[in-house]
């Protein structure tokens, strides 16, 4: 494995290798890696000849607010997970590279990001699209993966990918769980005991949400009333959203109808979490 | 030479060139092919595998009050034109099938626009940005040719390439002149015989510019003011502009220093032309 860390270097390596009429693929991250990016990393190995896997933790797409400088970064560590699941090269860019004067171009993501965790994320999809052009434009991915865990993200870059006829194909990766359903997140560990026995019920309230739209239920708002009560019952986070909405479009709609997302965020004492289930009704 | 309609077809046979290793010369154009833009085929055929030109009248780069429906079209001409210098495909695709949905993505370009040509002209840049990009994705071209008579537009697509790390090379081609120095436009047939006669100046003023300069004139103002000068004694139309910036950034300098341009503008009876030039002081 290869650590990279200029655009220049980085472009050669890919320009080469589609010339060679070698497929490449992608996993951006912004590091810290758990078993979701590895999963990723997994796919993208079993499906391209060359694995890159970027590591850029991206300040464009933090608020004023948020916590960029303190994102938790462990480069050592990233290496070796990376290395471990067959990474061919590590784009490990810095600011300066990435960003070297202020933007002349702005990206603005117009649809897709008023709704779940964007409504509260003002210009976070603009930081995350703006990071994709320049990435894509950098690595050349035949094929790029994204988790579906961060449904909303993918929405976003498929409607990026498609507006701007960008030359890669999305392929969006089931979300990760434990044995008992609660979606993989380095946020776990935070949740103590008593609310981690609870958290498993976060995916029980989707699954149970989608078996009402099986039975006949075509009212995303008795789904979501019923999801509610049922979350309430069984846990003591507060419930930050519950919303249902066309997928991709991420467009409200007032029956369930075609390929729909049941999405959810939950707040524990110590955690914030997100979950999602994808269905075609 | 082939003609080529869908994106999915265009992308599919630059896929195929590129991974056999083959290079892509593209010239984006709006049609109506002139001397101008054959000279961008003929540069772009002498230094590629493949040419690819785009003939495609993007509403998004013309204003409300501009001429997009009445701009013109000449299909058969133009393939006839394209054919003669060697272009191997014409991509010529429908506004549908470019735009098939209102754009969820927007691309604002924040400098180099508020200058020159594009003071007139808000958001015309932020098209050509637009209408670039999803080119550029589709016909992914090793090398793109654009002419310096419009040195601006030059000026954006650089800015452009750079700031998303856009994988193409822009070629900047010279400006085509008649015998006497006229920038070679389509509309120069607008002019009247007498206004032929002066429009040779144009050129003329500005190598007066650049001697100005080459002498020791190093103040900006004073060069405009004597091209100024020189000019309204020579011709009858009117002058929209003389300008002097730092290229390609386009930005205002108390001093002839570095790589500048001198651009102007000015408008005959039935024609409004536009020249310039670049200098190393």
């Amino acid at each position: 494995m290869r650590i990279i860390t200029t655009i220049k270097e980085m472009k050669a390596i890919s320009r080469e290798a589609i010339h060679t009429g070698k497929s490449i693929g992608f996993v951006p991250t912004m590091g810290y890696l758990h078993d979701g990016h590895l999963t990723l990393a997994n796919k993208a190995k079993q499906e391209n000849d060359i694995v890159i896997m970027s590591i850029f933790v991206n300040p464009l797409q933090f608020g004023p607010n948020e916590d960029f400088a303190s994102y938790p970064r462990d480069r050592k560590r990233d290496e070796q997970l990376a290395e471990s699941v067959g990474v061919d090269y590590v784009f490990y860019p810095t600011v300066e590279e990435m960003y070297p004067r202020s933007m002349e171009i702005e990206i603005k993501v117009k649809s897709r990001v008023n709704v779940l965790c964007g409504r509260n994320r003002i210009g976070h999809f603009d930081g995350v699209a703006t990071v994709l052009i320049k990435l894509f434009s950098i690595v050349q991915p035949t094929n790029a993966y994204f988790g579906l865990k961060d449904a909303q993200q993918v929405a976003v870059v498929d409607g990026l990918i498609a507006d701007l006829n960008l030359p890669v194909q999305l392929n969006a990766v089931e979300t990760v769980r434990e044995e008992d359903g609660l979606a993989k997140s380095s946020r776990n560990v935070y949740l103590t005991e008593v609310e981690r026995g609870q958290a498993k019920e976060l995916y029980q309230s989707l699954l149970y949400g989608k078996k009402l739209i099986e039975q006949g239920e075509r009212n995303p708002d008795a789904v979501i009333s019923k999801m509610k009560d049922y979350l309430i019952e069984r846990i003591n986070g507060s419930i930050e959203y519950i919303e249902l909405y066309s997928y991709p479009e991420l467009a409200t709609i007032n029956e369930c109808h075609g390929k729909i997302i049941i999405a959810l965020a939950v707040k524990f004492s110590q955690a914030r979490l997100i979950d999602n289930i994808i269905l075609y009704v």
